[in-house]
C-alpha cells in the first residue's frame, strides 16, 4: 500500500475489545506487535511476522514509564506517532493502539508482576525494576487485547525470556514469538537507541556484535565461555566502549550460567558507548 | 439433584479448557468460583451465585501452597475432595478442577502478582507473603479458564478487594463478584478453620461478630472509630480472646483509614482463640 490513509488509532482498552470482538466474531486470528514506537526496519520485521502469521495485526505504541529507572531516558525517549503511523500502515498492520498514560495505570494502579531469577540477573541487575515494569506492562497489554499471538524481538533477548516466562507461569492463553534481530550491513543490531550514538561512536558499535558472533563461534568450538567473555571485554573497552556491563554466555532458556554445553547457548552483552547503552545477543 | 454420579473432575489446565471451548461454542456463559476446598455453606453460597447467574459453573479446589506462611497450616488444613465433590454437585455445579500442585507450579515457576499498598496492610503485615500468593494463584486460576464472572466470598473482605483490584490493574476480562458472609446462627462467619475450635472456643467465638457489629452501629451512628475499635479489642480480651491483631475502620474500598465519614467504610477484625485465627468483617 502506498499513500493511503493511515490505519485506526485506538486510545481506549474499551475501544480496542470493541474492535477485537468484531473480528473474533467474523472468526480472524489476531496477532499483537508490542512497541515503544520510535519504529525501525526491526519493529517492522515483527510487524511483518505478525501480518504474515495472523488475519489481523495490532500494534500497540506506548512508552511504558514503569520500565524507565528515575536517571533513565523516559523523558528523552523518541516519539513520532504520525511517523509510526504511516510505517505500520505501509508494513500491513490494521490497527495502532496508543493509549495515554492514565489509560494503562489509572492514579491508584497497584499491581506489579514480577518474575523472580529470571528477571533479577543481568538486565536487571543493571536496571532494578526495568523487568517489573516490562513484566506488568506486557500482561496488560496481552491481557487487553487477548490475541492468538504476541511477537517480540530476539534483539531484547532477555525480556524475550522474561515474557515466555511470565506467559506460561500466569496461564495467559497467548503465543509467544521471538523475531530474529534485524541488524546494519556492518552487524549493529537496530535500536530506537542508536540515535544517541555520535558519529564517531557509530562507527565504533559495531564491534559489539562482531565480538560477541567471535565468542559465540570460539565457546562452539569447545573455548572456555569465562575466558571468552574475558577477551570480549577487553575488545570492547580497546574498540573505544566505556563500561561493558556484562559479556556472558548463557543458558538460552534459564540465563544461567552455561555448564552444559550440550544445551543451546547464548552470548548476551551489554556496554556503554558515550551516552548510549547498547545490548546484543547471539546464538552460541 | 440427590444420589446422582458426582460431577466430571478435572486434573489438567488442558483438560479443563477443553471443556470450557466446547461451552464457549455453544454460546454458554461461565461462572468460576475457586475455593481451596473443605466446603462449608458459605462455599455453597458462592456456587449457588454462580448457578444463578451463568450458564455453566466451575468450582476450583486447590489449597495453593503459596499463600501460606512457613509457620502456618498447610500441612495440616482440611481436605476432603470426595466430600467437597458431592456438595457442589448437589449445589449444582457442572465441573470440578482439581489440579495438583505441579500442574499449578511447575518446578521453574517464577512469577508473583503483587499488589502494593491494599496486599501489605492488616491481613498482608500479620500474614508476610499471604497477598502475593493469593494474588497470583487467582490471577493464574482467572486466566486458566477465563470465566465471565468469578465469584468470592465477603468473608474475606481484604482479599476480595485485593482480587478486585488486580483484575482491573492487569486487564483481566473477568467481573468479580462479592458474595456476602454465611453466618451461623449465633453470627459466628463460617471458616474452614472454626474445625481448630475447642468447643469452649466455639462458645465464645460468636463475640467477634458481635463485636464489630457493634462498632459498625456506633460508627454510623458518628462515635469516634478509633475508639469504638479500642472498646472492641477489650471486649475480645476479655471474653477470652487471646492476640487481637487488629480491629479497624477502614473505607471500604481502599481500606485507609476511614477519614472521610461520607464514604462507605467497613469494619475489618482479626483475632486468635485458642489455635484457631479467626477473622471477620462487617459495613458500617
Amino acid at each position: 500500500m502506498t499513500g493511503g490513509a493511515d490505519i485506526e488509532r485506538v486510545r481506549t482498552i474499551a475501544d480496542l475489545r470493541r474492535c477485537i470482538a468484531e473480528w473474533r466474531a467474523a472468526g480472524l486470528s489476531i496477532g499483537l506487535v508490542p512497541t515503544m514506537g520510535a519504529l525501525h526496519e526491526g519493529h517492522l520485521a515483527l510487524v511483518e511476522a505478525a501480518v504474515g502469521g495472523c488475519d489481523r495485526t495490532i500494534v500497540t505504541l506506548f512508552v511504558n514509564p514503569a520500565q524507565f529507572g528515575p536517571n533513565e531516558d523516559f523523558a528523552v525517549y523518541p516519539r513520532d506517532e504520525d511517523r509510526d503511523a504511516g510505517l505500520v500502515t505501509r508494513a500491513g498492520a490494521d490497527l495502532l493502539f496508543a493509549p495515554n498514560v492514565d489509560e494503562v495505570y489509572p492514579p491508584d494502579h497497584a499491581t506489579q508482576v514480577h518474575v523472580s531469577g529470571l528477571g533479577d540477573i543481568l538486565e536487571g541487575e543493571h536496571r532494578p525494576g526495568f523487568f517489573t515494569g516490562v513484566a506488568t506492562v506486557v500482561s496488560k497489554l496481552l491481557l487487553q487485547s487477548l490475541p492468538d499471538r504476541a511477537y517480540f524481538g530476539e534483539k531484547d533477548y532477555q525480556q524475550l525470556c522474561v515474557i515466555r516466562r511470565l506467559t506460561r507461569d500466569l496461564d495467559i492463553p497467548v503465543s509467544i514469538a521471538g523475531v530474529k534481530t534485524v541488524r546494519e550491513e556492518d552487524g549493529l543490531a537496530l535500536s530506537s537507541r542508536n540515535a544517541y550514538l555520535t558519529t564517531a561512536e557509530r562507527a565504533v558499535a559495531p564491534v559489539l556484535h562482531g565480538t560477541i558472533a567471535q565468542v559465540a563461534e570460539q565457546v562452539g568450538r569447545g573455548e572456555d565461555p569465562r575466558d571468552q567473555a574475558q577477551w570480549a571485554i577487553d575488545q570492547l573497552r580497546r574498540a573505544g566502549f566505556g563500561d561493558v556491563d556484562y559479556v556472558t554466555v548463557r543458558n538460552a532458556e534459564t540465563l544461567q550460567e552455561a555448564v552444559d554445553a550440550s544445551l543451546p547457548a547464548r552470548v548476551l552483552a551489554a556496554a556503554w558507548l558515550g551516552k548510549a547503552r547498547l545490548i546484543d545477543n547471539v546464538a552460541v
